[in-house]
């Protein structure tokens, strides 16, 4: 069978895989959404020149034979209008974010003034018109475009969806996710030890890896090899819009599952991927006529490390692209090694690592043994190293680059010099 | 008022907030959380000597006159236990994960024979005992702490808790947390638009800012600048582990909103920090004796991005240091300035920049104008570019320190040579 590049296989899922349809979803439950309409600015921000600092409002002309003793003959804070229209040698007191007074063209903030008594200060400054002051509009004006169809609602773009009162929104819709394991020699999570079974850990490591994209996948639970049985939870799967099937055994899945998923009108595509841990994978593409719509089948390893690589580097992209999000790899950074990696050339290889840092920067060393049943060494990583295919071999201080996993948003250290 | 590093007020409410409490979760629930026990394996993995690849079981010693003609005496799949013993010129047919047939000692992977006849391969390798086999135990033994207490939850550690059979696990618990806004110039999200007014975009952002961290918070509204009302809701949120208070000015916060809030028991600490954006940060712990426990208050400033920035500084970190995650503060990375940056020493300045990357790594261009009201810019940011005090200002491809924000776990290119 031919060997893909990992790139290959990727551009073979996304010509497949397209956005899906939009829906309205609550402000509250819109992290990590992303939007399928631009959202306009629904008043001018701010609404009036304000002042931008707690201090006074002057009129930056009576600066000029600095210092100066103003009368104080108004105090605005945020939230009031402001009354008076200052006069030479008249200011006002004023609060961060306060429209300005009529006149006003500048403000001094407290800490560069001197409070002479209760109505009169003394400034020493000379500033520019316009000095502290934040026009009208600065922010966003009514009817721009303040976020574009295509933003993934982070924090701030909540903030700036608040901002405009956009109490809900039409964002793409997640895919639903059905994940399949198959295998008699699987024991599930309420059956009592067996010697003889292998615990059904690749369920729940893809249920966690599709719920940290903020999908709630259904566990469909596990198919024995039986044709009648598979092709029963197979046909429950294929109605989510994405099925993930991970496999008994390598050549189980193309010998065994692919004869009944492509019964049941399914086309798939199984490739080994020039990638280590991972081979074989399968994609396959369901349309039904019915409903105008597709189901996605993706085949991954039984091995418990193969099959959450082949998630990181298959799938995700895939479920990322269907919400309409434009970043679709994970992060990734570059880190010196700690130590010599040997490598046999012909295929990608992900090495589990972990990361910490000096200030030279990064340093990556392996969680173990990278055997791919070793699961203890996916949990211990902070991210997979990628060593090229025509690598032979990297030694101690070399440059490797190092896709981060979920679990590092957050580090041990501050990371910056204040 | 002295201002403090940024380090400094960390270590201050370090030293206050402390490790709350732990509660069980079940497995699907589990995502983020933090193990407060040691989880132990149960079994050992792999139960027997297995089978590494597909291909065929042998006695290693009967390969060093390869190339031999075996006799297939047994089909081995997984889940299946082998019942023959391989007698010499004998193998057995094996599959990934499959027991060792007693006898044989090495795996010969299927793409390193020749099938013969149906019952008939050729093997023209010579392996060492163990080859191609997994032994007994050697990715966990029963009784081993494969998960220590304090490990953060990820996918792959997912995955191992489905490996020992943990349907549920105690983990710390997640602090409850209330957030209030101050200020008569907010208008709420369902009142209607008033150009004299402020939109009330902080209660959002931090709501989502604390959703990032898997928290749901609740959202207690806003205070008017009245002590009645400011009180009662002071009182409503000192119910929770943490309040978040952001204030409608930073003179108001001080003035207005700390006697209220020290009356109620609350000892506050109020800092400037000698950070941009940022001043001023509260910080108060109220010890409650009827409960034995604490209540931690953080006033944040009414700016949206300062607040926002504040949070990400000092809030997070001590919620995240609460949910007994060790990994404190935000993933920083290394790039270069796309653009010069003036700076006037004194302060660390927190820059919002996107990243881009080309073939040397990542490059930070400013988001645009750094006003701290500018939400805009905070929105469209990928992290946040950090200044030294120190510094006078950089200059095209300086190499800088950039805190990554949320939303940024992905990336929209592969960014790894294949």
């Amino acid at each position: 069978m031919e060997h893909l590049k990992i790139s290959e296989a990727q551009r073979i899922i996304f010509e497949s895989v397209a956005i899906l349809g939009s829906e309205m979803v609550a402000l509250e439950q819109s992290l990590g959404c992303v939007l399928s309409d631009d959202i306009l600015a629904n008043r001018d921000l701010p609404p009036f020149d304000v002042s931008a600092m707690d201090g006074f409002a002057v009129r930056s002309t009576d600066l000029a034979a600095a210092p100066v003793i103003f009368k104080v003959v108004e105090d605005i804070r945020a939230g009031d209008m402001p009354t008076v229209t200052l006069l030479a040698g008249q200011c006002s007191r004023i609060m961060t974010g306060a429209p300005m007074p009529p006149g006003a063209d500048a403000v001094i903030r407290v800490e560069d003034t001197q409070e002479i008594s209760a109505d009169t200060v003394q400034i020493g400054l000379v500033v520019k018109c316009g000095h502290d002051v934040r026009v009208r509009g600065e922010n966003m004006q009514s009817g721009d475009v303040v976020l574009p169809a295509g933003t993934e609602i982070t924090p701030g773009v909540i903030g700036v969806l608040a901002t405009v009162k956009a109490a809900q929104m039409q964002v793409y819709r997640r895919p639903r996710v059905a994940i399949l394991s198959t295998g008699n020699e699987l024991e599930a999570m309420n059956e009592p030890v067996d010697p003889n079974k292998i615990p059904n850990s690749n369920s729940y490591a893809l249920m966690a890896q599709v719920q940290a994209l903020g999908i709630e996948p259904v566990l469909l639970g596990i198919a024995r090899d039986d044709p009648v049985e598979l092709e029963q939870y197979l046909l429950r799967g294929l109605e989510y819009d994405v099925l993930l099937v991970s496999g008994g055994t390598s050549v189980g899945m193309h010998d065994y599952v692919r004869p009944t998923i492509e019964k049941l009108g399914v086309s798939m595509k199984f490739w080994r991927v020039a990638m280590k841990p991972g081979h074989p994978l399968a994609f396959g593409v369901m349309h039904r006529t019915n409903k105008a719509s597709e189901s996605f089948v993706f085949g991954l390893p039984g091995n418990p490390v193969s099959s959450m690589v082949c998630f990181e580097e298959f799938v995700a992209p895939a479920l990322r692209r269907m919400m309409g999000n434009p970043r679709l790899y994970r992060r990734t950074v570059t880190a010196r090694l700690a130590h010599p990696v040997k490598m046999r050339p012909g295929r990608t290889e992900f090495i589990r690592v972990q990361l910490s840092s000096d200030e030279a920067g990064y340093l990556a060393s392996s969680t173990g043994t990278q055997s791919s049943g070793a699961l203890l060494s996916m949990a211990r990583a902070d991210g997979l190293l990628v060593m090229p295919a025509d690598s032979t071999g990297m030694a101690t201080g070399d440059k490797v680059t190092v896709q981060l996993l979920d679990g590092t948003v957050f580090q041990n250290e501050m990371g910056f010099k204040e």
